[in-house]
């Protein structure tokens, strides 16, 4: 493990799949490991990507990191998406484009995600970014899948959250009911060549003028790309450029990063306390319990309520 | 409130908002409601509609609650949207159809809604459905608007799940990554009238049969509907009718409802462990070791593993 740290903060790359593995597994190895690194992880610029299914994050993900490479940064790319079966490398297969990067040193490409599972990613994706910050990669790209809390969770820890729409009807609405309104440094429509693009794009920058999102200190874009024949992006990626340059000339990134890790910690406690539950499931202490309710003797919420009062049925 | 359940088992409706209410709210008095109505939650067939949005899920609820009061059955419909800034009658005004139904008396209409809450709904959902069971209503139908992990908790505490989709490429892939495939009874291809609708029932068809999810008591039966024009609604009431029928001869619903109590259980307590943890943040007890994060000192998920260890945090 000692091996493992040192090759992390000496910017080997080769050092992360490992210790992401660690983590993903909840080993308690990767607890010590971030513990190490906490003095490291503060270098990099995190672009969050988000937006409804369909919305062709992957491709402008991709095109981002082509353009990022010119300029000659080092890129991290982290997929996350909780409904996924795939984990590690499989999804990956399907993304043609990103295949170019595969042999690039100087891009990590990873996809996480669990099945089922209820949201342990939204601790373990704030602290894949900080091992990926650690090895000393410039620019950290978290690119969501769907519009779920373990999605808004991961983007309340970035610096600059990207909110990719289309041009179609309902994708609006759908993406203020899931809160992302309130969450975009940048917006885009992307598939701008579809009819109606600019007449949302109009439309939103309307909406988040509105609403007030517009800070002194920035103006929220609304940018029309389409990424799959690469137009806007070197805009887009300027745009999030500015963006981080702006937050730090404005004072600004110190606080947004204690509230990421404000948020980081809110997740990792939650997801802890969920995983505790979990095991105390498979336990026997409430095996008696749970027959009652199953049997209808005893109302579910009423058991819920009885165990709270009895927290050693929970160890 | 003794009144209140005495109203209520006496099949009076108007009893019921007030007691939602207090779910809603967590009030302790609604764990003593609960459990005085214990006995009385087992009649009626809860029926759970879920799919992507845009599916036609509000139509379809609609023209089945019109079908079925045809039949001189009461019918409850809760509408369930966690990522829904309304709740109350607020987003009704939107349903159309549904204002037929507003005056008659064997209809019981509720929005299920709260914006952001990390899912709340999941244990509330149920005890509606058994408030609504004790008022002696026939039929309950549950829609839940998206295809999160609030939504498949509730589908798991409803004896009929049906799956509504449309003909349109992604939404089969998005609704098997979402896990519906394993829960569905019934499916429905709505909106039929559009290309592809017989090609879509024809793939699922195959492969529900393949992914053997048929159980020698009941074929997954695939459906076609135009919820707006009413077509295909007897059909599918049948066929749902159908299904709890099967699993009551088959001797099969005692299980499913054993199955029901533990997911409610498995909800409920969950709920209230992120309840605990909300407040607890609220209070001193963590505020020095959240400065310790914020300002980087503490690795947040090193701080989450403490908390645990000392649970005397969360009180």
């Amino acid at each position: 493990m000692e091996d493992l740290v040192t090759r992390l903060l000496d910017g080997n790359l080769n050092a992360v799949p490992r210790i992401l593995t660690l983590l993903e597994k909840g080993d308690p190895q990767a607890d010590d490991i971030m513990q190490r690194i906490a003095a490291n992880t503060t270098g990099a610029h995190r672009i969050g990507i988000t937006g409804p299914p369909g919305a062709g994050k992957s491709t402008l993900v991709e095109a981002m990191t082509a353009e990022l490479r010119k300029q000659d940064l080092t890129v991290g790319v982290l997929v996350v998406d909780p409904s996924s079966p795939f984990t590690g490398g499989a999804i990956l297969g399907d993304r043609v484009r990103m295949r170019d990067h595969f042999l690039d040193p100087g891009v990590f490409i990873r996809s996480m995600a669990t099945r089922g599972a209820s949201g342990g990613l939204s601790a373990i994706a704030p602290s894949a970014m900080r091992v990926l910050d650690a090895a000393g990669v410039d620019v950290i790209i978290v690119e969501t899948a769907g519009v779920g809390q373990t999605e808004l969770d991961i983007m309340h820890t970035v610096d600059s959250v990207v909110v990719v729409v289309v041009p179609e009807a309902g994708d609006a609405i759908q993406t203020m009911k899931a809160g992302l309104l309130e969450i975009a440094d940048v917006f885009v429509v992307n598939k701008a060549d579809r009819p109606g693009a600019k007449r949302m794009a109009n439309d939103l920058e309307t909406t988040v003028h509105l609403g007030s999102r517009d800070m002194d200190w920035w103006t929220i874009p609304v940018l029309q790309t389409e990424g799959i024949r690469n137009k806007g992006v070197t805009e887009l990626v300027e745009a999030v450029g500015r963006h981080h340059e702006t937050l730090r000339d404005a004072g600004r990134l110190e606080a947004r990063r204690a509230e990421q890790r404000r948020s980081e910690f809110h997740a990792a406690l939650r997801e802890r306390l969920l995983d505790r539950l979990t095991r105390a499931e498979h336990s026997d202490a409430l095996a008696e319990i749970l027959h009652q309710v199953e049997t209808g003797q005893l109302p579910p919420i009423t058991a819920a309520t009885h165990v709270l009062q009895n927290p050693n049925l929970l160890k």
